[in-house]
């Protein structure tokens, strides 16, 4: 029999890479831009920062997503399903990144960066859904994992949704912050507080 | 030697996630819709719903494949043919799921969603096709597994064809109604049912 | 240390897999074509039948790959750059697809099925090469890979080069005949001859 | 738990076959062009070099990221972190080399080789940088792993920016020498000088 928490991994790893490669799609540049191509790369600039941070924003919950099934004993139907949803909201979010890229200083900014931000809070939900629902009372967590590690992941979530949430309100004001508040928590704050609290 | 159910899984395993991560690209919204971008966003909703139907559907099979390619005690070559097949059918699932995204609540819906719903009877004919073959008088199947757990995942796969071919007659007289019995059946049936039935 | 054949095959299939996978974004319909889109579809029978046959041609490509991997004691760097110029054209096969899907049975046909023809030549070359060069004189076979084997793989390569090749040839007569031809290649010649062939 | 550079290698070898293989949706000729497709086929060169140099890069990283990795006894975060970046780089490829293929031997060619090459001297310096952090002073070396093979490697990597800065200054002058000229570090340099240094 196929362990639990490979079959829950492989089919993760893959989508996860994957709509982080996909990201590159969005960028494009108007066939006629020949003589002025290199004042259209500069301006591009809202792409390459909505690039940078999906694909950060990926990475980290991919190295972050094997940390976490590493404390599992195995996965049961439930868990299997939540991370279902996570993955097809990974998978979604090469969409919203390229609406930021498409709209960001031009009308419709707001309503795509809402649109972008939106799908951060749901993804933390849902991520923060997983883990509570593995972690609580040890439900699916090995015997061997200290109780220490267990918390400190959970601290690690906590900050998540909240976070998530006020640079969504904050796109209401200037949504050119809210997308650079994002790519400050990618590049910033979780690598140092989520990935490798266990120490 | 490599041994031949790692050699069915890995390639599956691959297009699985691709298939499911490709599904994104279906997703656009027009170049001048700048302005109106929120009300053209929400007006997505036929994109949302065949999004997640095939996402959740794709992620289910996969799910499901794993669990019974444990039951295998090898792979032949009939076997790897007919999975060759019905990764052919999933790989080619982004295209009908594009169809229903672009044409649902608009002239010729139900030509598109005819022919999702015709690569879903398809996909799950093959996939029992696989799992007959497979499961035919143990045929594949490891001595330690208990024919409960074979007679256990049959019983899963018996409803797939006929469900899926209602669903597809449905279309003719509403064809949203099949697109949302046809998501139902992923988010509420297929974990249920099929997914951990073992036990 | 990674041992040399996984290092080898790990990138060899997620190459096959997103290049099978990828070609399924072949398929288009014109935005305008709503009441007329069953019309449409059954017009796109080209675009199926490339789809079929490439998916099929890299999923038995890749099936045999392992195999042969799997006599490998060791990958060298000669293998390793022969594999990398296989996967270099696997990669690309999805372009040569899409020219078929698209020009078939219009101007320009002709032009089409002699490129993918021609990458099927190509291709079927390095696929030799890769093989001749690890088998000859056994140079990176295992000791416990009796001669038999090496030989029933150096008889399956044997006819692949001269039947694309004539295949290639056809197209000059009849564009269509070849990509039939090269499609029953991949569904009836490939699946007897090359895949099972130690037996 | 989950071994550290396991973990670090599963998301770089997706993201790797991903970014490689996404290059083939460069291609593309005009719906227009079928009476012509022969002749516009023939003036795609430029795609075709680009999209081998791309593809070649990448594959020859990828297998030296294996080699690389393979010394590591473990990864820590701010290696992890620098991967991310490599990635990063990785996978933004597609798009640059998309450039290439549009825009050489138009208007607008130098343009687009610059930043060709800027991607390559930004990507050699990342990985340098990578390879740096984790053999300065043996960090993240394993105890096993000779003196010799860690200074091969470093040897092998020293090239590499003032190479790519080279072909980057020499764009000014000629966008297409630049373009062989990375080609040729693809096809000759690396296989030879990067890969299998340690013998």
């Amino acid at each position: 029999m196929v362990e639990g928490t490979t079959r829950l991994e492989t089919f993760s790893d893959g989508v996860f890479a994957i709509a982080a490669t996909l990201l590159v799609l969005e960028f494009s540049v108007h066939e006629v831009s020949g003589p002025r191509l290199a004042h259209e790369l500069l301006h591009l600039w809202p792409s390459y920062l909505a690039y940078a941070t999906s694909f950060l924003t990926i990475g980290i919950i991919w190295i972050n997503h094997h940390y976490c099934v590493a404390t599992f004993a195995r996965a049961d139907r439930v868990l299997m399903f939540l991370n279902l949803i996570l993955l097809l909201i990974v998978g979604f979010l090469p969409f919203p990144t390229k609406l930021v890229a498409q709209y960001l200083q031009k009308p419709g900014e707001q309503d795509a960066v809402l649109a972008y931000c939106a799908t951060f809070v749901v993804m933390s939900i849902v991520y923060n859904a997983w883990w509570r629902y593995a972690s609580y009372d040890r439900r699916l967590i090995r015997d061997d994992v200290p109780d220490s590690t267990v918390l400190a992941i959970s601290r690690a979530f906590n900050p998540g949704v909240p976070m998530y949430a006020v640079v969504f309100l904050i796109a209401f004001a200037s949504p050119l912050a809210s997308v650079i508040l994002t790519f400050a928590i990618a590049a910033f704050y979780l690598p140092s507080a989520a990935l490798f609290t266990e120490r």
